[in-house]
């Protein structure tokens, strides 16, 4: 059997000794091998931030993220392999999907939600300038740049392929390198994983490194500059939290823990509705996908008391229905737990929850599989709570197939019960009660990193109670471990430093690579719709002539567009709006003129106008005033892989009085090469 | 003298014990008495949660940012009673400015920001909602809630005021009550503050204790909905954060800590510059004001090998003005240190750097200041490293007036110097070279909360080095504590929960109080336009008439607005577009077209249009075509105190094949009541 290896500073490492064996989770025979002796931490450290760092340094967001998504079409090719190989751990096809095609398709949600949103630059800005200063010689701009350490996962053993991928990808758009650590019981899908991915060869040398078995020196290796992820348990979260490497050195940490997730079923949701029944199959779903070995998992199912009967029958007959075995076999609905001692640990939390509830369905004997007796099978156990406020199941996580029912009467009784679990990741509210779920969503959100509405308007579409998705954000407060992840750029940002800088016009545009209103303009060359991309600086800018407004400007505008608001067509009507006191321009009037104004008309690098962002009327324009407009290129962003990108202008249109009348950011798309 | 009291549960507690002395830092005379005894914490964190929560948690932002505005208002109507106890803590009028009125303008400016940009409501959005499905039916929306804890502050001697107040103002506006933890040295100052804004009645009861002395039991009593906000030394940080409130309670830790910061000369600020003498200016002031008492204090100045004499002989000259004296004094410069126990610790920490330093400027010498025999004074101290690399002013703070020269000779030396403070508070870089600036900020932002770039261009209008602003964070990472605070709204929603709520767009509406599009829309109703603020609903809606779009619209925009883009004139070179392939609508004719249907022109509660977001054009309007637009309102936002407020309504441009045109938010001020 295989022994598993390392990947550090640009090499595979092999142990030197023989290592001890992984098993099948069903069958028990052996998968591979992992090494006993520690892997020197501190190289794989020094090799990411002398190495790996620089080189993604080097990149802008777009750059970054096309690696991402070259990365995940190429993890793509080789599903069979992968899928293969998960079977071991014990996971069903569909529980696969859940961590192969989910890692894959969360890398493709980040590569393109940050090509979206993020610049092709090299540092990206947070929020709008900052106007500290009268006379606008002294702004500010909070900047975004990358952490100069490195990315350090510490995976959990259930989803060994997404865990994986779902932290590298936001940190490689960021421009960090990432260290991978799996768990070891299903480190053999994680190898496998990270060695395609540098088979391909899209990653620069440095950007991502494996250790597999016990890391010597890592956190030790680790300080301000570094993240440290992990994913796991709430007790082992405390101990990486008090080490000195975060607590006196300032990593910063993130955890995901398992937590004592949620589902509320509404009062309004009678059997016959289809909410009843969409909570039945949602609980009994997550229950038994992955063998209940999901950080997401619902662990605590609240119901009405008058529904309790109800729930329990229609729960019971469904879960009796989820035939547990092999793996492999397809009409398989529960898999095995990925070890023996996982399911007697399993068991022993169960045991504690049952000491004051009743088994509904289920049972925690052997679960006879035939041709697979070393299997760690184990029939998924449905509980009710003698009594909710005081059940066990607020503290206790079986992390496998197992969930408590418990009753409750009223909605801030439910508000309450759902605070016990100090800190979930998710819970799911069923109801078609607009008034009851936005009790329970506002009284619980505190308490919660995610929370699903799910009715007969959504359940086509929902992607379900325990589905991280790759533009929401992952994590939770409290025993769920206070992390944050993914949510699009937010995940992105987590590897980032914000900075505030202070300065001049000038020194921000320099800075961030956008124009900042104030700064200096380029007006002495062509009109710059006439450049391309490759020949557009930031800066370049075109002052039109001025325009005279007349009564017959305003008035056919009127009658042309219908727009015959009283401020612009009756004169004592207009005197008598508090904020024009008189006949003023239609707002849409002076945009359009503006571009009249702005606009150079034959054919040009200018393909169109897509949009606008920001716009404000900020002083009425009334006739015999004079405007004319400024554009000035505020942002220049390229797109990878296209003949064209994104050009962002500065419009500003002012009177004769030195008045700005209305300020907007326009949006174009530009060819990257002149026509 | 009077014993300091605690603000608990609704009652001013006398100590029963007879407390020791606090003493004037110039004069040595008794000023207050703590306790000695602790104080039972444990009341205050009920109390707050229990009455000050509930209290805040049901009122909207703008109605605490409203508390906020009007706590400051009242307390700048004390300011000679608070000048006159900080005097005793040895600060001078000028030092006291940055704390008392720093501290009145800081929740000025939290209030006002919060007004301007978060929703009049008590649930907040953040981003966009997510378009997670592809019919529609399912989507997402970000939202900020209040934690359901109290808001601890434990804070440093330096701003008993500013201290108290930059961190109790955002938690006002988030809706989460306060405990104020002063530091005992100046702690009569900070409780004459906190009794001030008690008395004014302002705030629900609940919202702000006062615990003076040592709390007992005050972290035992706090979990994940909690947080805690310290400031002071990176030791007691490293204390507080590896407590188990923090490390297995979740409760949100934040740290700002005293740092290392620098300030940069560039190579091209020679002696004769502007910022030569902006430098010299801006060191030196750093270094005395407050009596460099301040965590953002400059302790380490880079400048170029071959400058380092002139500054050297510049800085002295100015350091040599500073007068050390009576803070009462007004030609007082330089005040006493806090006692006489920070002058020796400032002294040693100073002569381990001078251990490997020359001391430029200064003594460690008594400073005689006559009749205050018994004051905590003490000289500026500059010093110059004999080796910038492996000076010891990269590890020791002295914080005081005491500040270390150090050379540089390339730009990357001077990133790399920078780093080694392990992570600061703020950098200056003061330099009129915009390529320096960049290589300089962009290279060492990762290490730092905020940097300043002074210039001559800004210098008129900067606030300086030290001084956080209330939109800016204040923070840093590493050493500097690893905590962010302010920063505008960001410092708001740092004392709140992110929760990803997924649902159906009735069930987002419903949760968010903002029409999501894709929920009902009432349209039965009279024309939106003519109702009040106090009449309308979010999801009231005006779907327009069918406009049939023709040659002329187009031709005669075109002429009116002088607009003759080609493709909107021009047919053949339009079908060369490859987007548009034909002539389009001018997208500012759809604009303004729309416009023309969805307006009710007779005067009524809209007054104007103030702007426009996120317009989007997304696909093309061709002759032939018909348009109408859908016209819902989406959000609400009545100000205080004023008679209108905000509406942003959904604007949607659809054609006849039912493909969106044109999509936008549309700003209008309304009147709250009907006219």
């Amino acid at each position: 059997m295989a022994l598993l290896e390392s990947y550090v500073a640009g090499a595979w490492r092999t142990p030197d000794d023989e290592g001890a064996p992984l098993l099948d989770a069903a069958t028990g025979a052996e998968v591979a091998r992992i090494s006993t002796r520690p892997v020197a931490a501190a190289d794989a450290v020094r090799h990411a931030r002398e190495v790996g760092g620089p080189a993604l340094r080097a990149m802008t967001f777009h750059e970054r993220a096309m690696l991402v998504k070259e990365l995940a079409l190429a993890l793509k090719e080789h599903l069979d392999e992968l899928y293969e190989l998960s079977y071991a751990t014990g996971a069903t096809a569909r529980d696969t999907a859940v961590d192969v095609d989910g890692g894959i398709v969360t890398m493709l949600g980040m590569s393109s939600v940050a090509r979206r949103t993020l610049p092709n630059d090299v540092v990206a800005v947070d929020g709008p300038v900052e106007r500290v200063s009268r006379g606008g010689t002294f702004l500010a701009q909070h900047v975004w740049t990358p952490l100069r350490g490195v990315a350090v996962q510490v995976n959990a053993y259930n989803f060994p392929v997404w865990g994986a991928l779902e932290k590298l990808a936001p940190a490689l758009v960021a421009g960090v390198p990432s260290i991978v650590k799996p768990a070891e019981q299903t480190s053999y899908v994680t190898e496998r994983t990270v060695r395609l991915a540098l088979a391909t060869g899209i990653l620069p040398e440095g950007a991502l490194q494996l250790l597999v078995g016990a890391p010597d020196g890592l956190l030790d290796a680790l300080d301000a500059q570094d993240l440290l992820g992990f994913t796991g348990s709430a007790e082992t979260a405390a101990v990486l939290r008090a080490h000195p490497a975060v607590v006196q050195r300032g990593v910063r940490f993130t955890a995901e823990a398992d937590s004592l997730n949620a589902a509320v079923l509404g009062p309004d949701a009678t059997p016959g509705t289809p909410e009843f029944d969409l909570f039945v199959t949602e609980v009994a779903r997550e229950m038994t996908v992955k063998a209940g070995q999901k950080c997401t998992a619902v662990r605590r199912a609240f119901v009405p008391s008058s529904l309790l009967a109800d729930v329990e029958g229609a729960l019971a007959a469904r879960l009796a229905t989820a035939t547990v075995g092999d793996p492999r076999d397809p009409a398989t609905r529960v898999g095995a737990l990925v070890d023996l001692e996982q399911r007697d640990a399993v068991r022993a939390a169960t045991r504690r929850i049952a000491a004051d509830a009743s088994v509904v369905s289920g049972s925690l004997d052997d679960v006879a599989v035939a041709g697979l007796e070393r299997g760690a099978f184990m029939a998924p156990v449905l509980l009710r709570a003698h009594d909710a406020r005081s059940s066990a199941a607020h503290e206790v996580e079986p992390f496998g197939p197992v969930a408590s029912l418990m009753a409750y009467d009223r909605t801030d009784e439910v508000v309450d019960l759902l605070a016990l679990g100090r800190g979930s990741l998710v819970a799911s509210v069923v109801s078609h009660d607009e008034r009851f779920v936005r009790d329970v969503v506002l009284g619980a959100a505190a308490h919660h990193g995610r929370v699903l509405v799910l009715d007969r308007d959504d359940a086509a579409e929902s992607t379900g109670h325990g589905s991280p998705l790759p533009h929401l954000v992952h994590g939770g407060p409290g025993r769920a471990g206070g992390g944050e992840e993914l949510g699009g750029v937010r995940g992105v940002f987590h590897h980032m430093q914000r900075t505030a800088v202070q300065g001049s016009p000038d020194m921000l545009t320099a800075v961030t690579g956008q124009w900042v209103a104030g700064s200096r303009r380029r007006t002495d060359g062509p009109h710059p719709f006439r450049k391309s991309m490759a020949e557009l600086a930031v800066g370049d800018a075109f002052v039109s002539d001025w325009h005279d407004v007349t009564a017959e400007d305003i008035d056919s505008f009127a009658v042309m567009t219908g727009d015959t608001f009283y401020a612009h067509t009756d004169p004592d009507a207009a005197a008598a709006n508090p904020i024009f006191g008189g006949i003023v321009a239609h707002g849409y009037w002076v945009l359009s003129r503006a571009a009249g104004l702005f606009v150079d008309p034959a054919p040009g690098p200018v393909l169109a106008n897509t949009g606008l962002e920001n716009l404000r009327f900020t002083e009425p324009v009334r006739v015999g005033d004079r405007i004319r407009v400024a554009l000035t290129c505020k942002a220049l962003n390229p797109r990878e892989h296209t003949d064209y990108g994104e050009v962002r202008w500065d419009a500003q249109v002012t009177n004769d009085r030195d008045e700005l009348c209305a300020t907007y950011t326009l949006l174009t798309m530009v060819t990257k090469q002149p026509r």
